[in-house]
């Protein structure tokens, strides 16, 4: 690995441990949040607004709740009463909301203190951004979460939240070594983060584990999704093909790793073969973002065209083009896809693939290929990075774990096993 | 009916055969709606913000589309970039989005003029407005749309925009002797609408008459649904009673005048009997509805209790002692009623009931009883108010053609089928 790693993620519930109800110990993990962001952020990039550090520890101070204490990020794609929100687009520059997105008021309610906004790919669409990925800053850490995957992976917070239209939350967290979980669409509310895609959307988590990812996600969603046991050996499907950009070698040398640690740990994997429906699905996600977009932002191209990207621009122009009769052909082949999706998990727990098509490129000209999420999020399927093994190039490369929709809590519980898994294989916590 | 009638509803579709293409005649008619608004709302009390007369005037100078010309209201519960959003709330007082919901984008796209923002029910809850009915004065207007269906109801606009989460559309378009209706739920895009319940917030579309609705409704959505042929004569279903508060006599009555009317016209109708599912969906509503909104209102219920209504605040208290199991409970519920929905409408096209218990209620200090709408909003279906029918105590009282969920194109119909089928029975367009 590149000499200038910052690699250091912390575990929110070994942080939680260390509290163990102590409102001192609160404030000291707060200050030590503050700290690490100064001392990091100027090399990686991450935060667009950090709070103010009385707020925070006056937050810390008096928080309760299964957060209590806990540092959180949240992608400046969601509105904060109290912070500057600028979607990632100059057009925003300065904007300060009147008030919070759900999700903020859900991780304030639960005790979570917010630090900071983090950078996200304008609109979180897919021009590159400057966050440096902590594992190797000479390259991205991915996006459209950029800056919330790459302050977990610094250790500048336990917990950060992202969002996930196309593959903005499964792919950061692999470049950058960390667990990322999209849930099952729906399961978390999307109030109050800039509309892309209302097909889509979804909410995004990080964290350094899937452990900790799994508690964030319970904490949350209300829901009984947190690994508290040692799971049971799941079954789990590996496709034995892609109808999307292949995987590259080193991602298939990920994914052979993972299915030999799975299997010495008493999991099953089974071969699956995807219906010619999952191609269509790749088109169908192209125009159904592709519509809906040139509706969601209709303000800010018809008003403010000129301080759009180039890349959102174009795209943008090519979606005016797309009549109401193809995108509702569209949406009535994904309508059929969600249903004929049960064909594809008979006999398995889950799926396992790559989580990206390789580790994070060199350079930040690019956020990378979002080709292994797409499709399961305009499905809806919880999909979880489990991290935990390297790539040829020094960087960290993850494998993604794919459930039915509705069975965050199996998906979760499949994706600890295949991290403790990883883990037992190399013999210590993470091949460094 | 009282002296004091300001009820003049004008028909976007006849001003559109006025305009003609004619530039200066679309000028002439975005000064009629201004000059309407300012003799007829210091008494109807249906606008917040007007938009100013320059800009209206170069707006529909330069409009092109098919709404081009035409003047629209947009409730006040969607963001407006260039006219003050408060949402009915204190909270937002001289609150400046800065940008369009994507409802404002479409009406902009197409044409449309939008001359101001109109009265809504704080949050778009149940508590009571300031709007006075067009018909008599002395009456609400209904809600949470009150000011969108009073301004089309005084002919200040031929169109106007409202919302429906409960009944916040249907009533107050019976009440006032308009067209009303709310497409299937995700028809149209909520994006930039202050969010109440995110399974159940549907937009919804006001016109004088059911044929200028649909129009609208075209425009805006793109599918086809304008009513252009006479249309032919649909299966009426007609429920022979309700798990809900029972309609007055004053309701049965309308609705059989209704029957009536449309057998003369050559339209079937016969008796469906609900399921017990139906009483099920009443406190699944109430229950989905309230987990919501205690979390989408959460930042208003956190930091800004004592600025709420007694009367949101208290449904948001006993919102907040829901727990997520009981929640998920109840969208389980509806998920299974969605399925069997199908049951309801076997041998039929649409269902026929009253839009609402009565006429509206005399005075301002409610704005009625939601209980025939809401079902119909959880299970998505689309929903049209017919008007043309007139209450014994001398108010207008609509009907309601319910349809399954996507077959927006036939409900609409089927109503323009009733609308006309009344207005012949009645030998004249209106029984007024």
């Amino acid at each position: 690995m590149n000499q200038t790693s910052f690699y250091r993620p912390v575990s929110g519930l070994d942080l939680l441990k260390r509290i163990d109800g102590d409102a001192r110990e609160r404030g000291c993990i707060s200050e030590e949040a503050l700290g690490r962001i100064d001392d990091v952020d100027p090399h990686v990039r991450a935060m667009t607004a950090i709070a103010r550090r009385e707020a925070v520890v006056a937050a810390s101070a008096s928080a309760s709740g299964p957060l209590a204490g806990l540092p959180v990020a949240v992608k400046d794609i969601f509105d904060t009463s109290d912070l500057v929100t600028s979607f990632g687009s100059p057009i925003y520059e300065g904007y300060q909301p009147r008030s919070d997105a759900t999700i903020v008021t859900l991780l304030r309610r639960n005790g979570g203190t917010i630090v900071g906004k983090t950078v996200t790919s304008e609109f979180a669409y897919m021009a590159p951004t400057g966050t440096r990925n902590p594992c190797d800053i000479g390259r991205t850490a991915g996006g459209s979460s950029s800056g919330s995957a790459a302050a977990v992976a610094a250790g500048m917070v336990p917990f950060a939240i992202g969002s996930q239209t196309g593959g903005s939350t499964i792919r950061p967290a692999s470049f950058c070594g960390i667990a990322g979980y999209k849930p099952t669409l729906g399961l978390l509310p999307t109030v109050g983060m800039k509309c892309f895609s209302w097909s889509f959307d979804t909410i995004g988590l990080f964290a350094a584990g899937v452990r900790d990812v799994a508690y964030l996600a319970q904490v949350l969603s209300g829901r009984r999704l947190a690994v508290d046991v040692a799971p049971a050996s799941p079954v789990f499907g590996v496709p034995d093909g892609y109808p999307w950009t292949g995987a590259s070698a080193n991602a298939t040398t990920a994914l052979g790793t993972a299915v030999r640690s799975i299997e010495r740990a008493g999991g099953r994997v089974r071969p699956v073969r995807f219906s010619t429906w999952m191609t269509d699905m790749i088109d169908a996600h192209e125009t159904i973002q592709s519509f809906e977009a040139y509706q969601t932002l209709g303000y800010e191209y018809d008003h403010h065209r000129a301080e759009l990207s180039a890349k959102l621009s174009e795209f943008l122009d090519r979606a005016s083009a797309l009549d109401t009769a193809t995108y509702v052909n569209a949406c009535a082949l994904m309508e059929q896809a969600k249903v004929r999706l049960s064909e594809l998990f008979e006999g398995i727990d889950v799926l396992l693939t790559p989580s990206a098509r390789d580790e994070a490129p060199d350079g930040l000209g690019s956020t990378g290929d979002p080709a292994f999420n797409r499709n399961w999020t305009l499905l809806g399927c919880p999909c979880v990075n489990v991290p935990g093994l390297w790539g040829a190039r020094g960087g960290p490369i993850g494998v993604q774990v794919i459930g039915r929709p509705g069975e965050d809590a199996r998906s979760l519980a499949a994706a600890a096993f295949v991290e403790q898994a990883i883990a037992a294989s190399a013999g210590r916590p993470r091949l460094m």
